[in-house]
């Protein structure tokens, strides 16, 4: 944890950003310091102007043929592409389209049909909800008798043993921003026999990932995040290039066929990663997503998660300084190496503290029962304004009116 | 069939035709006869003016809070109630989000679940190919060994057994356009104690649907045909309100929890429909489909099945004079009531054919190995331009340099 730094510190700091210039490139409200792109990524102009040609170019004027014209048809691929080199994939490995959800459906059983003698799953209690639903919903329909182990983080290794197939966790957690040593851990499964999946929602876009150094098998991610890919964006889905023969997954729809435009009756899966696709890709969503993701590639090799870690750093070293005697509990690992980039404080009037921030144009959110997020992004964040939203947390937790019992009730959204 | 008319009664049809002014409400590029609705509908204006509203009000200026400020959390089942009234479900029985795929994979999983007795599923041989396939991911992961018995039509009634759990078939065939009899298969299928799927993609928003009146139990369907929904726009899925309390399906996502904001590690289904619904919801393609679904609602209860039918009859009628002397074989039912939106005529050199109408601006479609598409879609099709288009087909034909072997390779696309 840094020192707590001035303001005129930080503006030195913004002045000397290489990823300063970046900013620009998105259409943040005036006035608004938007600390949540880890839950949803501001519109950049790129993705304004995309869409505009994706509609009134592509889908208005091309019609059908802009399944080639536009190459709506390549998008799953040529995009899945373009987010691999993000976390260390190699061509090849990755497509986009569904959602995380479905992905992780599919990236599952690809991984337990690999692995046929084996009828355990690997998890954390905690994990990012969606991720343990899904995994209940293999395990009542699955061919095997499927069962899922959760357990919490300390007691994870433990549970990893020969009757274990998959391993499935997620990198950055959603509430604690705490990362999991990836490498570590995937060595771990593979020395038990079992195989890796990994959940990079919190990470793509914004952590260091090198899913092949760390030869991870499976993983997913999220669009909306830190890729900047607009609400409800495509996920993404990678698939390690020595599973790739033999791996099979049950959403077997027409484009993870090897000729879907050859109309035949019987499935035959397509070679590599696309048959890791389903269905018809949604062009619009997609499209946004890629202008996300091409934004980012400009900024890659700029350290962008050195800037997050010393985004988030500085909002913890000034937080310390000003609100903690207020009653805020940091939730997070102290050491900004250890986590995602995000912040979690817990707080008995969360929800009314994070209404109140919001209200005076500080946008993060809140997570049940009693958590407070703040998101970094080394795109279009500057030193300065964390400054500032720590100033406006301060005013607002030192102010004797904060309190509005009525936000107590939890109407929380993503 | 009707007498083949001339271009001048034509234009009496079209200005006597209450949905003539729907027209101008799309976006078609001047001088392009457009008879690919069925594959992909058109860009509207308003999903022009929503999609900019989407992206630069809601996703830049609202960021996070446009799930609630813009209504983004109630899109699923907001615009699956709309798609409910023009496929005769009740309110709180449709949901959209994911593709056709995956939620013929929810649909018909739900339906084994809810026969566990049974293990047999009956489908129809050339049914559409994503159909065939999901029901083979099905059959290889699923716990009760399930079979698929794939018949030709004249044969599937018989199929269906004491021990079949599941019928799955789609309404409007998407080569021929021949139309099942959606009560009576109904009917026998739940005479032999079986669920009955049916799979509405070349259905919605063209031909009349009354799902509740055939007493079905289950449906998914398209919404980038004939609801104009956008490249790849979301799907939807329909499940009677009889099996809501007892229904499951696998892909138990996040967005099928009963209090997703809560963040608890068991999956607990919601209440209803929403227990159909998987991950978070595509916003951008979302936000398309519910403008293709609203324009088609203000046209509803014009009759556009009728006008559907009858543009059909007309161009059918006109082909017969015209066209059939060169080879071209019709190879969708003679009855226009029989069929649904679309028409097929098989040609030996049907690609070449095609591509030569492409290049004269008359959109269709190509499908292996020698059929020809013709859409018929009553909001933005004219009376007067299904003649040109078949004057444009008829100096094609009678050309003897429109054979271009380099189109005999098959490179068609959706």
């Amino acid at each position: 944890m840094a020192e707590a730094p001035s303001r005129a510190q930080l503006e030195v700091l913004d002045e000397k950003d290489p990823l300063a210039r970046f900013r620009q490139r998105f259409l943040i409200p005036e006035g608004l310091i938007y600390m949540n792109g880890n839950s949803l990524g501001p519109l950049s102009r790129d993705a304004g102007d995309r869409m505009e040609r994706a509609v009134h170019e592509e889908w208005g004027n091309e019609l059908i043929r802009g399944w080639n014209s536009a190459g709506w048809y390549e998008i799953p691929w040529r995009v899945g592409d373009k987010i691999g080199t993000l976390i260390g994939a190699a061509r090849g490995e990755t497509v986009i389209g569904d959602s995380t959800s479905v992905n992780l459906f599919k990236a599952v059983s690809a991984a337990l049909a690999l692995r046929p003698a084996r009828n355990k799953i690997v998890t954390e209690a905690g994990n990012f909800p969606t991720d343990l639903y899904i995994l209940d919903g293999i395990r009542r329909f699955s061919a095997d008798g499927v069962g899922i182990d959760t357990r919490l983080r300390e007691a994870l290794i433990d549970a990893i043993d020969e009757n274990t197939a998959v391993v499935v966790l997620t990198h950055v957690h959603y509430l604690s921003g705490e990362i999991f040593p990836m490498t570590e851990l995937t060595a771990r499964a593979h020395e038990a026999g079992a195989l890796m999946v990994w959940d990079l929602s919190h990470s793509a876009g914004a952590v260091d990932v090198d899913l092949n150094a760390a030869v991870a098998d499976f993983a997913v991610g999220c669009g909306y995040k830190h890729l900047n890919g607009g609400p409800g964006a495509p996920s993404f889905i990678f698939a390690a290039a020595r599973h790739h023969e033999q791996m099979r997954q049950p959403l077997s729809g027409w484009f993870g066929h090897a000729r879907p435009f050859e109309f035949v009756d019987e499935f035959v899966p397509a070679d590599g990663i696309r048959r890791m696709l389903c269905g018809t890709i949604g062009v619009l969503g997609a499209t946004a997503l890629e202008a996300g993701v091409d934004l980012t590639l400009e900024a890659a090799g700029t350290e962008l998660a050195a800037k997050t870690r010393r985004l988030s750093g500085i909002f913890q070293a000034l937080v310390a300084t000003q609100c903690e005697s207020f009653g805020l509990e940091l939730a997070s690992p102290r050491d900004a190496a250890a986590r995602g980039a995000h912040l979690s404080y817990r707080h008995a009037a969360g929800y009314a503290v994070m209404q109140n921030l919001i209200d005076r144009g500080v946008i993060g959110d809140f997570r049940a029962p009693d958590y407070i997020r703040f998101g970094f992004s080394p795109l279009f964040m500057s030193y300065a304004e964390i400054y500032d939203a720590v100033q406006i947390l301060h005013e607002i937790l030192s102010s004797a009116s904060f309190r509005r019992p009525e936000y107590e009730k939890i109407k929380a959204v993503t």
